[in-house]
C-alpha cells in the first residue's frame, strides 16, 4: 500500500517537474510497464490531479501514446519570496506555472516581522480570493533571504533585514489562516532545488547555485540532495572569507566576505555610487560597464575577480558539475565572465574543474519563488490521494 | 536472499567497527530480534568470520548475552598508505587491529610510480608471507596523498610527489600479484571515513577531516556520505584560496592556498628554517613554540591564523557537527588553537558554528591507514559468504 502510494507520488512528481509526458515516457522513467502507468494515471485522474490527452501532432502508424498532464489550474500552492528589497506572493499551479502573482517593492526601513508577515498575508489572501472556486490550495511555501531553522521556519539570522530568531513560519501560517502549514526555506537553498528540478541544473546532482540579492546566498546539492549540514544552515557561501586583509566590512560583523566584495553595496561603491541602492541601480552600473564606460567596466572587473575567487574555492571544495548564477548575479556574471574564468583557471585545480560548467539561472528571477512553490507541493507529491484538502 | 546477505553484512559491519558486541546490543542496533541474531551469527561463525564468547565479568541474575567478536587474526586485509615522506604497509585484521606493519621513510627524490609500487609490493609480500597459514587475505586498500579517480585508482594529480595521471591502483595490483583488486582512495577522504567509523567523528554524519602531511588534505562527509562531487575529487581543502594578495606560492601553481599557508613548507619558513623538511622538523618547531620560544610561537600563531580562516570558511559552507585535525595538523592545532578559535569567532556565522566541535583525530597517525583497510574490507562486508577467498 505504501509502495502504491509512493508510485502515485512518483508519477505525479514526474509530470509536475517535466510537464506533459506520454504514458510511454512515464513507463520508461519509472521502470514499470504501461499498464501500471494506466492504472496509476486513472487513480490520479479520478482525484482530479492529472488528465490525459491524445498527443498533438501524431503522425504515422502505431497507436498514439496518450499524454498525461498535471491539473495546474485545479491544484495550486501559495508561494512567497522575501528578498531584501521586495516581496513576492504567487499562486503556482501543479506543474509549475505561475497562475497569479503580486510583487511589491519593499522599503528597507521598517522591515520587522509583523510588517512583513502582514504584507505577505494580505497578498496571499488576495490570491486565494481570486482563485477559481473549484480549485484547491495544496500547500504554502516561502523563501527567505536568511538562515532558516528546518522544521518550524524560524529565521535564525537575516543580516540584511536585521532579523535574529524571528518566528517567521509560524507567524505567516497564523496570519494566513488557511489551516495549511507554511514550509520555509533559505532562498538560495530553494533556488538550487528549483534549478535542479526544472532549470539550468537539470541532470546535475552536484550543483552549486549562487543567488545575488542585496547579499549573496548559496544553495548546494551533493549527490542530488541539499547540503544542510548538522542543523540545516549549510552553504553560507556569501560569508566565505575571500579578502582577509583589508576587505570591506560585512553586515555579518566580519569583513572581506564574498557578499561584502561582490554584493550590491560593493558594486555600487566600486562604481562610485555608494549613495544608491536597489537592483535597478546595480543593473545601471552593469549596463554602463557593458557599454564600455571605463570606470564601471573597471569596477565590474574588480567584482568579477572576487566572485571568481569564490567560485574557484567552491570548485575545489565541491567538484561540482555545474555552478549556476542566479538573481542579480546573472547580470554580474554576464559582464564579469572573463575575470571569473581567469580566477578559476588560476586557483581551481584542473582535475576539479575539468567537468564543471558555469551557467546562468534557467528560471531567472523566479528560481527562489518556484523553489518555495515546490516546498509547498511536497506533501501532495509525497502522498497524492491521502493529502488533506479540507481547507 | 539478497536481504539475508545484507543482514549478514550488516552484522559483520557492526562487530568490525565496534568490536565485541552482545547479541542483545546487535539486536537493538539492527532492529531485529535475538533469534535472528542467533541465526546470522551462526552462519558467520561457520564461515570463520566471527566467534561467540560468554561475556566477561557477568554478575547477578539473568542469562548472560553472548558476545560476538570478529575473527581478527583469521581475516585481514593489506592496507597501504602513501604519504609524501613515508610509506606504510600493514596487515589489518577484521575489527581494525593492526596485526603487522612496515613503515619506511621515503626519500623525496625518485618518487616515480615504479619505485613507489615496487617498495609497496615488497612490503606487502613480506606481510603476506608472515601471515598465519590458515588466515585469509580479504582485500587490499591503499591511501594516497593526491586526487584519485574512483573505479581504477588512477592518481590524477599528486602535486607533492609530482604525479599526473599515474595508474597507481592497477600497477600496485599487478605488482602484488595476489589476485585481489586494490581499492585506492585519497588519504584524507579515507581518514574522514575512518574517523566517522571508529574515531573522533563517530556519531557525526556531517564531518570535516583535515589531514596534515607535507600538504593539507580534506575529507568531508555530508549526511554520513563522502563528498565526492561530480567525479570523486571533492574536498580539495588544501587548495582553497585563503590569502589572495601576496600569498605563498603553492605546488599546485596557484598561491595563497590553505596548504601553502599552513603546510610543512609554510611552518618551516615561518620559523626561519626553510632549509629543513620532514614532520620531525615541524614537530621541533611546535615543541619550541610550546616551550615559549618567541620566534616559533609567533610563527605558529601566524599559521593558526590562516588555518582558522580556512576552518571558518568550512564551517560557513558545511555547518559541520565536527571538524577533526589529523596528521601533523594535530600538533599544529594543539599549539595554535587560540588563533583558530579567534578566527572562527570572527569569520564563521554564529548560527553556523553554534554546534560545531573541534577535535583532534581519534586514530592519530593511523586514520588514513585504517581508512584504507576499511576500503579493503568493503567487498567482504557487502557479502560475507559469497566473498571469493580463492587467493
Amino acid at each position: 500500500m505504501r509502495r502504491h502510494r509512493s508510485s502515485l507520488g512518483a508519477l505525479l512528481h514526474h509530470v509536475h517537474v517535466s510537464g506533459p509526458l506520454s504514458r510511454a515516457a512515464l513507463a520508461e522513467r519509472m521502470g514499470v510497464n504501461r499498464s501500471t502507468i494506466l492504472g496509476l494515471t486513472a487513480e490520479l485522474a479520478a482525484a482530479g490531479l492529472v488528465r490525459e490527452e491524445p498527443p498533438s501532432g501524431t503522425t504515422g502508424a502505431g497507436r498514439p501514446s496518450f499524454v498525461v498532464l498535471p491539473e495546474s489550474r485545479r491544484f495550486w500552492v501559495l508561494a512567497f519570496d522575501v528578498a531584501v528589497d521586495r516581496l513576492t506572493a504567487a499562486r503556482v499551479g501543479l506543474g509549475g506555472p505561475v497562475l497569479d502573482r503580486r510583487d511589491v517593492a519593499r522599503s528597507r526601513a521598517g522591515a520587522d516581522l509583523d510588517t512583513v508577515v502582514r504584507e505577505l498575508a494580505t497578498m496571499g489572501r488576495e490570491l486565494v480570493a481570486a482563485a477559481p472556486a473549484d480549485s484547491v490550495a495544496a500547500g504554502v511555501g516561502a523563501a527567505y533571504c536568511g538562515m532558516i531553522r528546518p522544521g518550524d521556519g524560524m529565521v535564525r539570522y537575516g543580516p540584511e533585514m536585521g532579523w535574529v530568531d524571528q518566528a517567521f513560519g509560524a507567524e505567516l501560517e497564523r496570519a494566513l489562516g488557511l489551516g495549511l502549514p507554511v514550509a520555509v526555506g533559505n532562498e538560495a537553498h530553494l533556488g538550487a532545488l528549483a534549478e535542479y528540478a526544472r532549470g539550468a541544473g537539470a541532470g546535475s546532482p552536484d550543483l552549486i547555485y549562487l543567488h545575488g540579492d542585496v547579499g549573496v546566498g548559496g544553495g548546494i546539492l551533493v549527490g542530488g540532495k541539499l547540503l544542510g549540514g548538522e542543523s540545516g544552515y549549510g552553504a553560507e557561501v556569501g560569508h566565505m572569507l575571500v579578502n582577509p586583509v583589508g576587505g570591506r566590512p560585512c553586515l555579518c560583523g566580519s569583513a572581506g566576505c564574498l557578499e561584502a566584495e561582490t554584493g550590491e553595496h560593493a558594486i555600487l561603491a566600486a562604481a562610485g555610487r555608494p549613495e544608491q541602492s536597489g537592483r535597478e541601480a546595480v543593473r545601471a552600473v552593469i549596463r554602463d560597464a557593458e557599454a564600455g564606460h571605463l570606470a564601471e567596466a573597471a569596477a565590474m572587473a574588480g567584482i568579477g575577480d572576487w566572485l571568481g575567487i569564490g567560485v574557484a574555492n567552491l570548485i575545489n571544495l565541491f567538484n561540482p558539475g555545474v555552478v549556476i548564477f542566479g538573481g542579480v548575479l546573472r547580470e554580474v556574471y554576464a559582464v564579469a565572465a572573463p575575470e571569473v574564468a581567469a580566477r578559476i583557471a588560476q586557483h581551481a585545480m584542473p582535475v576539479s574543474r575539468e567537468r564543471a560548467k558555469l551557467r546562468l539561472s534557467g528560471l531567472a528571477d523566479d528560481a527562489t519563488l518556484l523553489g518555495a512553490a515546490d516546498r509547498g507541493f511536497a506533501a501532495l507529491l509525497a502522498d497524492p490521494l491521502q493529502h488533506d484538502f479540507s481547507s
